[in-house]
């Protein structure tokens, strides 16, 4: 009897693992979702550039998890309620790696991939928005302190037990927590940086088109593919109705983000706009991603569909800011970061006052301490280093200054 | 005692509710597959158009299959037997979501997104085949109502046990229910526009080429990578039998359609042709769709061989009859999907005359009603708004009239 | 009682064959991930040549292992300590198809199909150094005959029981039983094909570049992607604490194999090679293949750090020995099996002098065969029906020699 009770647990948490492992793998492949998108709005002359950045920043962000990262965003019981905590350089599983201090559905070490996963994006959303000008070698230090220190803080405060998670703040997958942090990275280096050459004229926003609209769809797709994981594995189990709701509750979000870029875009524009459209996507993922858990079917059409217009909205705002962001990257992953973090505390089971001043401080906290990091960060690397190619370089491209070598050595491309 | 039974039956739910949730991810993905195909076997001037249509669609396909989709194709009990059905608007879960009226091994919510994954295919199947002439918004309205009514009333008749089911009709994962409503789609789609410009000149065949042998070839390898959940998730449950005996049956056919393309566009003209072997492939997974739970070795093998052979046939049939289609769906999707669903009659367990009529009934019956809908869906559309842009703008590519953009800016492309 | 203990097992067996149904998916989409790869760094007048290659030999590949592949590799205990075995033509399941001989984890069609999809990545990986060309039937027949014999009776050794296997040989996942076959194999083709006209030339090497990194990094991360499924489904089941154990060791050495292609590149070419960083991440991968069940963190960082580097060093004597290989693939499969296999008996659970010897022999032993094997063969079809095109057919690209069309007709490419 006991030993059957014994075999009967065993495979439920082989069950509940199994699912994580799916999640991670499907987290992972988001990275090559974020190359393809940032690579395909982007210019040509570019392209080597941002590939190179997106596979090298997901390999950094689990090496610096691995080394720092897993330590101060899970510091353990001690930190509590708090700030800041850290257990230690390195992974420190139980003899055989089965015991996950926080997560009884599953091992140690999935609990760390599956984190590990997530990290990098915090940077790969800052590349969008300084793409085609930031200088490489100053990217990857920024990226690196970026994704191995002020994301796993900013977590901790949440997922790891800290203050916002004492406090009632409710972020289910990362609206703010994920998202948000890179759209704040994303706002410091978009400002500090400049707008590209060109961009802003005589008082125009002259458009600099992206060169591969199939590369972005595949972006955008493996993006939402990949979201089924980080949505569905922030259930932390398998748990069957949970797991299918959020399944559910995402997919009609980014449905809906689709129309509602689509609808005010054509409002806007008087043209169907497949960059809009891709972005409305992503804009209705990111809403739904804080409160995937516990919408209804109309709630996360709801919040999809103004996620995806606020998409739109918001490009044309920051471009009359003359914040350059080339792929669109702080309207979808800040703006939608925000909208749907509060949004938790309108709709859903924890709508109410309080619940929005929760998350209001949440958003607030995250914004102010990530937006300073990175801003101190990028500033100290302009004043030493310098973040930003010369003239000639953002002219004839990072691909060549920075790499030596060309996307399409075989295409004859428009002379830049 | 009674408490562990209770534990074994939720971890097996939870096993077999996995799974689901994993094929649903890959037939999400097929809609990639589609977009890449598509978009790789056309011109370069249509490229934004296809993937702007195979974004919303998918989008426009979850929405109308929360709202009215799924209420339509399983209406439930009262309409066993029958022709038509409906358990009203949206989606009525239980409590917990957890109860699924048609399928003990998943809840409400997988049964939901799983079916919902599958309804946008039918219009996307519809897509190729009118590519690089139809009007945008048209094709937008014939997809909502092809997909948001006839393909779920078609599906009924079957999986929702309406009438075809109770005569024996047996299609597993949809070569009728599925490939071939699409695919009369495609054919009414394609006579009522008429070819492109330029594709039947002097009583000769113009080869119009894809724009992208890459882009098409990732589209049939996402197809065939979804197609594990489209066939593999239509076991309903994670059954290792049957799953397994799914994949092998499913893989093997696809493979023998390769090489009965290969063999048979050699045979016919002397080269070595990649499009003929995508489409192999493709015409072997619609083959094998409709018995891949009953087929021996042999018989997969032979099945997707006679699929993938047939492609080629029917692409130069109907070339023959000026039917112009550009990514040769109907010859995949129709003829495929008629040879596999005759195929349950011919070989496998059900194999004898009782059951080739059976097959034959169900063909008809869904290619009448199908073909009727589409046509006079199509016609109502052609003879108010115009189902076909002018003639400038499709010698210009409807990526400059219809989304004012290009796919490539950077390049420099033929001259059209 | 005993009704659910019976219950209790078949639940958790659904759980193991579930793992390894998705791994199978997983391994199946890493053949679009070596096309891809193979694509990016190569020429575009040879891109549809490749695509055709990279569709054909998977689809050969599981037609062959369903024949005579799996027979021969997994002969049954008769053969046990032996060289050669063959259980006969065809596919033998039981009744049910439940029994897998040799892993109770899961049945025999998931024992079959897992197995299936490893097959042909022997041949693919030859594709890619004998690239821009080969002869295309000439490379099918090979394929053919290498997937279909040389590479089962190799596998036989060591995980079909045979005699590798009985003296202590260890490779997890096939650093040297998958990989090395196929950088022997490609080693040999690229000896005997000789290089592409004007790669060296007055005794220095000239670059050819690939024509789309974006397609080359698109493959590298379909990879990494599937090598989730490579190495996770190697443990043979779903056991937790191993196959989240694989995901950390496989993820962290491709991670560290990135930066150590990065750091080598960067200091014998001063520039930032993305080609190099991305062979880099295969290389981290293949190397942790042979031991990623049992490697610590700082292991698996250290192995693929060096499977990132050798593969830097490894180019770069490959042209120094004039043996030119197009993707790298040499580098990657063979010297980077090579070392992950040595690393088994440097690091880890084995580590020791006996081991080293164990793992020598199997290096040996299998260099011997797979090299001798795939010399005769690519020499038998050299002196009888050529293996290398003429001069003129390569100079004007296998494209339209072999296939009368172009990748992409509607862009303007550089004369060649």
């Amino acid at each position: 009897m006991e030993e059957i009770k014994v075999a009967v647990e065993a495979t439920t948490f082989t069950a509940h693992n199994l699912w994580m492992m799916v999640a991670t793998i499907l987290v992972f492949i988001m990275h090559l979702g974020f190359a393809s998108l940032e690579a395909g709005l982007t210019q040509s002359k570019n392209t080597v550039n941002i590939l190179f950045k997106n596979t090298i920043i997901p390999a950094m962000g689990l090496l610096t998890y691995a080394l720092v990262g897993f330590s101060l965003m899970y510091p353990g019981g001690d930190f509590e309620g708090g700030f800041f905590g850290f257990a230690g350089l390195g992974l420190n599983p139980g003899a055989d790696g089965m015991t996950s201090k926080y997560n009884p559905a599953y091992t140690y070490w999935t609990d760390f991939i599956f984190q590990g996963m997530f990290a990098a994006t915090a940077a790969t959303i800052v590349s969008g928005a300084v793409a085609e000008r930031i200088k490489l070698f100053s990217f990857l230090i920024f990226s690196t302190l970026y994704v191995g220190i002020c994301y796993p803080i900013a977590g901790m405060w949440h997922w790891g037990g800290g203050f916002l998670a004492a406090n009632g703040f409710y972020d289910f997958a990362g609206s703010t927590i994920v998202h948000s942090v890179g759209g704040w990275g994303a706002l410091a280096g978009a400002i500090l940086l400049g707008p590209r050459a060109g961009k802003y004229r005589k008082g125009r926003i002259m458009p600099i088109p992206g060169h591969s609209m199939p590369l972005a769809t595949v972006g955008v797709f493996l993006l939402w593919f990949g979201w089924f994981g980080f949505n569905g594995g922030s259930v932390l189990s398998a748990d069957p109705a949970a797991v299918s709701l959020v399944f559910v509750t995402t997919s009609l979000a980014a449905a809906a983000g689709a129309f509602g870029a689509f609808i005010t875009s054509y409002a806007m524009f008087k043209t169907n706009d497949l960059s809009m459209v891709l972005n409305g996507v992503l804009g209705g993922l990111v809403a739904i991603t804080a409160g995937a858990d516990q919408m209804t079917v109309p709630e996360s059409v709801g919040i999809g569909f103004v996620g995806g217009a606020l998409v739109v909205v918001a490009v044309v705002f920051f471009d009359r800011m003359k914040i350059d962001d080339p792929v669109g990257a702080i309207s979808v992953h800040l703006v939608g970061g925000i909208w749907g973090t509060l949004a938790v505390g309108i709709f859903g089971a924890k709508a109410g006052s309080t619940q929005v001043v929760s998350q209001l401080m949440g958003i607030g906290m995250v914004g102010v301490f990530c937006f300073a990091f990175a801003f101190i960060l990028f500033y100290t690397l302009k004043v030493t280093l310098g973040i930003r190619v010369d003239e000639e370089e953002e002219h004839e491209g990072l691909d060549v200054s920075e790499h030596d070598m060309h996307a399409y050595p075989d295409f004859v491309t428009t002379s830049k």
